[in-house]
């Protein structure tokens, strides 16, 4: 697959506002936040979309969820409450290619999502 | 934790319009669909909301969410793409207090997710 800008911020060679990082994942705050708190979640590995997930990641995904989670409770949304989201290929709205998960919240969510 | 709808569902004691099922998760189609594919992936396993989600569950997160896209792709919709959405709380919209992971599809999605 081709690298994206994701791949850039992992290795630091573009700023990003960084709030949690570990071996296998990378959190920061999204540049066009739809909400109070709009952060996202990637894996440092390079997967392109969510049909690329194979049994061999469901622990890094399962990973990548459980740190927005830790993350809205860093944030202070936590109990409110907040919302998921990851995008899929073109109906899905997703525009970089490397998979990530938003954790959207500060702001009651309307349904259906988008 | 209070025991939900979801939990009869599981049981098979109310039906549902099952897709998908193994030992962990089962996945059905959502009464009040948000487009033409859309169907709520849940674990067994009774977890109240995303802020319940601890490292033991991790695997088992994943796994949710690589069923959700194998569903996609036998509804025919991985390709144009899908939107997988977990609500957490009021604020993100949660209505029944047992984790579920949505997939809608079928359709173009818009930005922001509510």
């Amino acid at each position: 697959m081709a690298e994206t800008i994701f791949s850039k911020i992992i290795r630091k060679e573009i700023p990003a506002d960084i709030v949690f990082e570990d071996e296998q994942v990378l959190a920061f705050r999204d540049i066009n936040p739809q909400g109070p708190t709009h952060v996202l979640v990637i894996p440092k590995e390079e997967i392109a979309t969510a049909n690329d997930i194979g049994e061999e990641h469901e622990l890094l995904i399962g990973h990548m969820v459980r740190v927005a989670t830790q993350v809205a409770k860093d944030e202070g949304i936590a109990e409110d409450g907040y919302r998921l989201v990851v995008n899929c290929n073109p109906d899905g709205g997703q525009e970089v290619y490397h998979i990530h998960l938003h954790l959207i919240g500060g702001r009651k969510m309307t349904w259906p999502p988008g």
